[in-house]
């Protein structure tokens, strides 16, 4: 049973995702403003509970997805973490002891459906196909062999970036992975309660059909339940914080020659017991 | 007439600065949660006009200050902004033509009074003085000349930072930059309404009462206005939004041998026409 949120003739509603659509919840627990206060809450149970049985709200075609917590208090990303990908570099320095991170703003983010944006002062929109944890529980200084139980559910991101703004300063990738509605996040939530759900599944981004990245969680560099403990070393993370866990080999900046996102292009970023995510591509 | 936010036996409140202490203004507009919401209705005047001719609800000793705005949506940090700031990276490298920019979390900040904590990862928590700037105006690809504007209001930064975290990694200081409370905010917001408030102001930095970062934004390599436009190319800023400006040449990390920053400290940073931030260090 998983979790969404969406909107429907312009107010936003979060619920569960039905086989005809989806079923809005949130007018039944108004204590729970978004899918964040409901993790916190700890209240997946009743929102499960509340569902059963019951058929789509808003058939498909009658709502549009948004990302699937609107409001997270820090949405943080790994970079360099499959195989090959520090080569890709072509800086000839070593894989360094440590995860890459920078963190994105929600607003760099679209819904399920809608387009990625290419803004007028680049063509160089790429893909990355990731998958996202988002934490049920606070902790600081997580130990590695607890870090998996503060998982409250699991989503995929496409981590899509402004190539050449990456690299646009001394520092930081900020700029090239902030530009407003850039990437996208969803489907949906799959609640987490098993280990084997992110311990070695597949993950794949397919553009226009064409297998594009494809490789399993198990051969990360830095797993998720390490990535949780050494971000909890210096940051307190809370309900509703977001880790975006590393994109495979092979992305669009990483053929030679490059290729580079276009309007009316569709990517797929599928992963095993999770979903698909499907964006289009739209010049502003 | 500066605004502040504070707690009191336990319960946050926002108000105005007094003389002798500080007015809850919150109580009596129960429709702004936080000075956040406050700019975002752009209800400055209907604050200050209540608070006129009234005393400190609170005195000084009865509260304590925490960061202005306890819920931004993002906090952009401009990087390498003052002259011979590129040279101290020693890196061989000419200053790039855009500037640098990372993101930090709100939950890095302590308010004024507080003590920054140095965690026992690392000795190396150093000081960085900054002017910050609040947003009050939405606005996407806000022209040069109209930036200014687009501020509500000012207040100082102490930007503190684990320096062995900031190269943790291949790319980014994200880590190093965001230890919980490793930095301070406040002690207040200062209403904008006046370019002359931050084009050419003084900022200095003293520890222990000795100077050690002296410079003028004038002498800034991206002024704030060609922030405010160059991060608005990429993202919409929106009311609440911060961005930290940048450190004059002389923090800790700079000195040779570097001096870092130990339990019993006090920093003291201040700007021109807003005020003084002040806190003291200790360990966790």
């Amino acid at each position: 049973m998983n979790l969404v949120s969406f909107t429907a003739q312009g107010t936003a509603f979060w619920g569960v995702a039905r086989e005809d659509g989806v079923l809005a919840l949130s007018p039944e627990f108004p204590q729970y403003r978004t899918l964040r206060d409901v993790i916190a809450a700890q209240a997946l149970p009743d929102i499960l509970t509340a569902a059963q049985g019951r058929t789509a709200s808003h058939k498909a075609g009658l709502f549009r997805y948004t990302v699937p917590i609107p409001d997270p208090g820090k949405i943080l990303c790994v970079g360099v973490n499959f195989p090959d990908r520090n080569a890709e570099y072509k800086d000839g320095k070593e894989a360094p002891p440590h995860m890459s991170l920078f963190p994105r703003f929600v607003q760099s983010f679209v819904g399920q459906g809608e387009n990625l944006i290419r803004p007028p002062e680049s063509a160089q929109l790429d893909y990355e196909g990731e998958i996202a944890i988002v934490i049920g529980k606070e902790g600081r200084r997580i130990a590695r062999d607890q870090a998996l139980s503060h998982i409250a559910a699991l989503t995929l991101c496409n981590e899509g970036t402004i190539r050449d703004w990456v690299r646009h300063a001394k520092f930081n990738v900020t700029q090239g992975k902030n530009w407003d509605r850039s990437g996208a996040m969803g489907p949906w939530l799959v609640p987490f309660t098993d280990p084997a759900q992110i311990l070695d599944i597949a993950l794949e981004t397919r553009v226009n059909g064409e297998l594009r990245q494809s490789d399993r969680t198990g051969r990360m560099l830095f797993p998720v339940a390490e990535q949780i403990a050494y971000i909890s070393t210096f940051t307190t993370l809370r309900p509703g914080d977001i880790i975006v866990t590393g994109t495979p080999t092979g992305a669009g900046a990483r053929h030679d020659p490059p290729i580079w996102l276009t309007p009316g292009d569709r990517i797929d970023i599928t992963a095993e017991g999770i979903g698909t995510l499907s964006n289009g591509v739209a010049d502003e």
